[in-house]
């Protein structure tokens, strides 16, 4: 079906005299770098850092805008308006566009954080607010959000390049939903089967949904974790375990996209 | 001397409930606007409303960068190192630039506000890390300082295009300084005296100093302010003395620059 | 029915160099101050100031505990855990508990703000969180809410003494709820109209509701405003007519407590 | 010269998703905590949890007040009056008691943090306006600072009870004052030497400064760290040869105080 997926992370998310994350190390296993922009995490001096780990990479930069929540991380629904969302991502996009045009570089792709991430996915309204800030500022920038969401509903429906993100560690419903954490079962909590389950939906474009159905899902990005050892060596593993079955891992802008 | 100068005026400085300048009347009266940039004051649904308005209203648009202390509003001086200043600068431009550039507009200058201003004033290397930051973003970009200063300084040095500015309402040292606050004369209280002192700086490129010295200084663009009513009489009886004598208010770029 | 009764107004919502609200205008006209606490609005200056203006004023001082988000007022609903409502009300109390103790002063009442007290009304548990903090940091603390709300069942079940809110502009529901601003009839827009049921509340303990019927309601406090001139005729009306029926205006404390 | 010295460590200057700091071990090991409170560092749960973990080890509680600068960890020198420091300190003041009354505990001891401390240090007035917070919020609180600093003279002009602290790894100037980082022999680098002249300046009360003299200086409480298990080693070796001694590991209330 495919034969190059994008692997997404997110970088850059310490704070001031705060560390988080090993970016060192997931940055030389992941094709696309979601950002933060200084909102949900990060500062100026970390954003600056991260995309010159990013560029000198070689990888896909993306903006990672989130609600203005640091002491939540992001992760907290806020009920702001789509007009607020316009509002905030094109402040956090244009933040980090500004490090990228020092050093050379351009945003790839935008993936909303968090609990903005949520609640767009759900919300056309909100998401249309996200989607129409990125396309006025760049019409050429890829969406990365959950295949199926109202997310990338706003995107196609504004115009911009949309990219579909696999979620390894979650089960999904017929519908093409994530299945609610609130339920059993929402977790694939073995590895070896997650793992197997980012391969098939690569190389098939299925995925075997709760209820034991064949779902056709459109992946073309794999969204991986860098927090601790032990999610770096699940990220080596998918990337040895794709790369024997002759996929590629590319960054956003080449699997989707017009570059 | 001179048959064209601008009048610019800090704008934008509202934040979520709160209202602050009296940015309607003002807007009119100016040729350029100082758009604060979310650090020291503004946020991101007043900076998109603000740059909106400088559009509508024709004039040119300036980034404002401050220090990231909102409680503060930027006034009191923060030991921060150049590479910070960098930073905060690169990422408050970068935010302004975005809403400019989804409204099809640009950024012509940069003055950096209130303790920052200062500071840099009389800081080279901490200039430098601003002004390097604004020559990366864009070479293009006119930085507005005090005549005389260390940011001018740094700002040449860099290859900046630089424009300087004027205070009314101040007293000058021999040395192109502006007296210092704690001095006794350092404010210029009489309205018509202030006033008198613009059109001649203007006009002759020369200011009386406090010692009662005839001083040469470059005058690219004069500060007013839009706080009250009477700050706004102030700018209109300016303009009209100006006008009387033949001297156009054009906005920064059409007076320093390369249009 | 009754003989006396509180008025609450919001108070000390200026935030660095930005002022809102006729903080000493609208101070002379109430018995009770909800005094903000840095999370929604104020800063540690202003509180303290408020402290002093309400202490001189000899009125009841309140906390008024909110979301921390000074962008949006604390005006947008959060998704915060009890626990983390626990911890934010703790803070908040502590933090103006400081300034009333330094001036001899102590905090008489609680009423969260703006979402957090619409969020709280509706959400049991959610409510028991605020109200467990405000026990635990001193149970004899009066909880001001809606009346009818989850908010004051929390307190009630608590243990927390309870005072019942009036909000002079709105209509009410058959089930005592305030009819919500998304339906018609809403909003009471003759002033007359609502100070009559203002006096009439007070006086007999019914308020006529939305369908006409005639409901039992017990008021200890009726909120208003000091936003602009006109808010604070309508106070100064609300006061002379409560006063010509007799009742009057006291603080909290003794109209519900214990003092 | 002295049988019993207080160790006193920062504490709970994590914040939100933000680990930092072995809590859970240094605990162990001190006799006071000094508390972050929200400024520089912490939030209102960690500083619940903190002061949970410090009244569960029994250990003396101090607050940590510092500037409002989280991106920099209060570690930046920022231009505050003493009236600004005077309503920062009682806010954080407030907030930490808040915690210590709801668990039946008390805070013992203030100690401002990072370049408060240093700035007070060398400030009288900006120093007076924190030990006038202190005394205005509870006159028997302990004021933590350095041994000879101006905030040690404010505080005992206010009539704090005032503790000297000792850095174990700084060179002392003859006047007492630390010698400066910018100079050549400004730290002690080794250990073992680190340790005997703590040993030493509490047994006998004399420090050898960096010219050669033997310098009297009066120690209550020596700084310890427990940011990595470097750190935590360095003390586990402290307390061992204070032990072996005979002198006690105390709080500060034991130390100096009236308790």
């Amino acid at each position: 079906m495919r034969n190059t997926v994008d692997l997404n992370s997110d970088l850059g998310e310490s704070f001031g005299a705060y560390t988080i994350g090993m970016d060192d190390e997931v940055i030389k296993l992941v094709s696309s770098a979601n950002i933060a922009c200084g909102f949900h995490a990060s500062d100026p001096v970390v954003m600056k850092k991260t995309v010159e780990r990013a560029v000198a990479a070689g990888i896909g930069i993306g903006a990672h805008p989130g609600f203005y929540d640091l002491m939540g991380f992001g992760r907290r629904n806020m009920n702001i308006s789509p007009a607020e969302a316009y509002a905030y991502v094109t402040y956090q996009l244009g933040a980090l566009s500004a490090f990228c045009r020092q050093q050379g570089a351009k945003i790839d792709h935008v993936k909303p954080h968090g609990a903005l991430y949520n609640m767009a996915g759900k919300d056309y309204e909100l998401a249309k607010g996200i989607c129409r800030a990125i396309y006025d500022f760049e019409p050429n920038l890829i969406l990365l959000g959950l295949s199926g969401s109202q997310m990338i509903n706003a995107g196609r429906d504004m115009g911009l390049l949309c990219a579909n993100e696999f979620f390894a560690d979650r089960a999904y419903e017929d519908d093409g939903s994530l299945r609610s954490r609130t339920k059993e079962g929402a977790m694939i909590e073995d590895e070896n089967e997650a793992i197997e389950r980012v391969v098939k939906v690569v190389k098939t474009g299925y995925v075997t949904t709760y209820s034991g159905k064949e779902l056709k899902l459109r992946i073309d990005s794999i969204c991986v974790h860098g927090d601790n050892a032990h999610a770096l060596e699940f990220v080596r593993t998918i990337r040895e375990r794709l790369t024997d079955e002759g996929i590629e891992i590319a960054p956003l802008r080449r699997v989707v996209g017009n570059a």
